[in-house]
């Protein structure tokens, strides 16, 4: 085992994506979390904000402009979207930076706009940033200063659908994504709608037709179907904390089958530690990944001829943030890229 | 108020339908449960099968083949499918009979014995019987003997898509119905699948492609479609104990838009006392109909040209199973179809 | 049935029992909302607020000080605590006041003062207030103006410990309740203590030691025992909306057994219509009253000597505060007094 | 780092602690699991009856008869209560136990047999039996061949009680225990009890006065308050899967406070990885220590003169079984205690 040491400061860790983090980095063995931010409470020790933390030796919270970066190697942004373009761009050069917010995954800085209600306001940096989607990025991650991870919708898609496009098994037209979230993805503010009695024992629809997770679930596709992909985004709110579930629903390219697609997905991924097909006839579920950094793949024919039903599930604080961003950074540190991520997941 | 008095018995009262019957009918003025048959249990009072009805006076619960007929104006059946054509037909003629089971919810004796694994057993029997969706059979319900009470699943969705199917507002192909269910509608065996610790904090497809439900659901659509239908039906299971949800992809017509759609489904209903389409905008949720005999629809365009995203909610077990049956009791003899039905949705 | 019109307002309808009250009023047939306040969401249709009440037709929401009330006969008010006294105090005389809020229900306001950090605005109106645990003050009750409707743990422990200790068959001395209460008993304000990811697969005591029920419990139970009562009370949050359970660990009085608890709790009870005790052997759970204006009560044998174990559960939203406060209703104009409450519990 | 290689065994590998089991021991550099029993599903793969451990390589579930002992060093035992004495009596002596089940747990086999309704079958394995509460047996356990681990609920509050008991700080008469467990601990067998409806959204009692580990803890408290001791054990379903809450109430020994009583817990486990008392005001929860191997102690003055309330939280899983063991395994082939242990809790 390598005895390397890598420095890491955490930017936001008062959120669920920010206190993950330091869950895993807990049993890394070359991580030493050096500095923790959370602006509202400065001050507080991390056991204080999240008691289930309270056992580990951590540095206070501090404010972000009170931080000492000289002995950083590696910063995670777990910062609100929007606020995180000028923290990032006043890094000093020698801090690797692993995004998890949602500032710098859209290339095209005018999309982001659209989406996001404002402008850019560090587009130079925009076009260092590496999409951090690490099973189908990893050489760019290994190099790149600023890796931006993708959103937890973002991840589960792409990892079940840039293959079958690339390889064109499926139609790039028509694509509907019905997608399933845990609450956790609303992060931890206090809002009425996410209460447990607004939540509990009950299932909603949510940004219908209009989920930021969209443009950038199309921006990949189009690379990968090498056209522009429009796809139809539905997401619904689910009584769980933690999990993410896609049920996508797609025409087969002429002359494919179901079995042919299961067939691409278990070839590309057959390496990848992170990365599972279910066994045929196998209901992937969220309870298989909970807590941890899997992503599980399943194939189902349809009774609609030339149709398949595709689905991709994976804890969305974990694969689709934390666990992502730190396989990332074990890419970009020469670190084999399962370090500190083994952790099975917690069912029941 | 009317003063008409129904003697009622409830054929297998120890399912979730079956008390959820005679929790409605202790509010119902006109309706006496005096014959509660559930074999297992035979012998024992409602109260100690299902303590929240303890309070009630109620009869003890008997075997089926030691009930008196004779005293009786209707029968709930809630028994399992396939146990519940022999019972039926061995009925005396004077009772008339509200058949929750899929028993005699297929038309077509083939389709059912192809989906359900066996020869229908009473096909005399199945041409009698009429299907109880109360809002599109109202009449010949107020005059059958036998009503077929439709399954949760494809209540949702024929209240949402006949009226759409039949003014050629949608297209008939390619239909997707992704569904989402609370736990109940498995039943109250006991089987490892609904154990909490299984089904808690998580979320799993079933069934896939292979949904009972389906075909039934193609039945009614093909007829208002006035062509065969093939739809995708794929469900999943949602850590909660009530509540239905369905998100339908479906094709526009040419020229039609959604809010076509949502004017359609607005005129249809308007004077219906139990199916509400969402105002615009508004999310349709299961919250919104647990414990009450609603049904909620909803409309919204989606993004992808030429397409609409349609919603449908309701509770399983209530405008689902034992709420529609209440209802189409009212209509067979002669009630105010509301009647003993006007609780509204427990939340939180 | 009666055909009398009661005109009723609800000041603070945007709460929980605010929107329980207008939930059960549904299926109350003497009961008109004529009144709905609620400053925050003025001008907005309650079906807005909470959509699973959008069936019904109601006034709109509007802010007190622009309610008519002339026109009204009763106010049942759902007002955060604190807020109460002043806007009860200006109301006209003719307007009889079921209070669901903690403003005045203790009869000494400096017991008030110092649990609820403030004096108590309105003394002179607090000597009128009668205390309104239904099944013990019923005559005061009918004949009050104002009703100060108890808090849902002192319902649970009184109507549990009330008959026992003015029975003299526990001791009053280290009477200990463990409590245990769903979600929905903090209010829906937004808060980060209730979000769903923090309470949900969990389990936390709080306010140990330190909750304004229990001077509450405290007041009544030395009325009933004629002395000076001291508890223990400890409440924990459970992962549910509804429903609260106390467990009550009492000494027996010398020579008391368990089953002569059970038999003065059966006696005491047994033409109450809203008060139950479970049939030996039988475990009351949360589950058997949801929904419901029902309160179930246990009694089971310590394996300590001389010790009993006592149980009391209710719907803290029914029992607790709206269905109770519409059982004082009922008394206060000479109904029924089970007129709207019949509804059982909803299981599951 | 040991580069030691422990080959053990899982017999009993189909139920709840045995995944557990499986599951942390992926994450032991040390621990290599050789064997995997489970008579009902002999033939398939643990990935078949527990998906989310398909990802690890693991062998072929077997019948107990068809096992090859010759080549293990360990077997973690977790098998239903009385079937595990004769299992364990036929194991080559070479083989060291540490078993999860109830079967060694009680010295006194007249206990046993009162208790559990059976004869002890290996009373002479019995004598050798060491009682594997970790931080009190430790040097014990080190030598042992056949560690019997604590039940869930004792090791809660044995953890909780022992130090205080010993050290005379608290009453030993009366000692309540108000005890909040989630559904795990039923296990994984099919039960009406334990499905998602029944327990989903509400709260019940069991097992009152009647509960198994009740003995259990009463041995080990009467060893350290050297006499006799009897307790009130009162356990509650709550709706969660994993965790277990105990809430402690008991009388202070003359002299003592709070304050005494927590220093003396905080002085007992100052150096101990596993057990923290929570800082003062700090309210423990179940939250806190999910999926992993922590126990956190609580300690909250009463308004109860002379009385004190105690608290103590774990995960019935983990430190209430599989982590437990495996700690106790770590203790008894000489690796440091930890190892493969210091997962966080998985929150939210």
């Amino acid at each position: 085992m390598s005895d390397q040491r890598i420095k890491a400061g955490v930017l936001g860790a008062s959120g669920y994506t920010g206190a993950d983090l330091v869950r895993l980095a807990a049993c890394h063995p070359n991580l030493e979390i050096n500095l923790l931010t959370a602006n509202a409470h400065a001050g507080e020790r991390m056991g204080q904000v999240f008691p289930h933390l309270a056992g580990l030796e951590l540095p206070e919270l501090i404010k972000a402009e009170e931080a000492d970066w000289s002995n950083l190697d590696v910063v995670f942004c777990g910062l609100p979207h929007g606020t995180t373009q000028d923290i990032i761009a006043s890094l000093p050069e020698h801090i690797r930076v692993v995004d998890m917010s949602a500032d710098f995954r859209l290339r095209d800085t005018e999309t982001y706009a659209t989406w996001y209600g404002q402008e850019h306001r560090a587009p130079e940096l925009q076009k260092q940033a590496v999409y951090g989607l690490s099973e189908h990025y990893r050489d760019a991650i290994s190099e790149a200063r600023l890796v931006a991870c993708p959103g937890c919708y973002p991840t589960a898609a792409l990892l079940l659908l840039l293959p079958l496009l690339s390889e064109q098994l499926i139609g790039s037209e028509n694509l509907i994504i019905d997608a399933k979230s845990g609450v956790s993805g609303a992060g931890r503010g206090a809002k009425q709608g996410t209460l447990f009695c607004e939540t509990g024992e009950g299932l909603s629809p949510y940004a219908v037709a209009s989920h930021r997770h969209a443009p950038e679930i199309e921006q990949e596709l189009s690379v990968a179907a090498n056209t522009d992909v429009l796809i139809n985004f539905t997401p619904h709110l689910i009584p769980m904390s933690r999990g993410e579930f896609l049920t996508v629903y797609a025409t087969l390219a002429p002359g494919t089958t179901a079995s042919d697609v299961r067939a691409a997905l278990e070839q590309r991924y057959r390496d990848e530690p992170f990365v599972r097909v279910a066994a045929e006839g196998v209901l992937p579920a969220t309870q298989h990944v909970r807590g941890s950094n899997f992503c599980l793949l399943g194939v189902f024919e349809d009774r609609l001829p030339g149709r398949v039903i595709l689905m991709s599930t994976l804890d969305n604080l974990v694969k689709g943030s934390s666990g992502q961003a730190m396989q990332n950074m074990n890419l970009m540190f020469g670190l084999p890229e399962t370090t500190g991520l083994m952790q099975q997941a917690l069912f029941p």
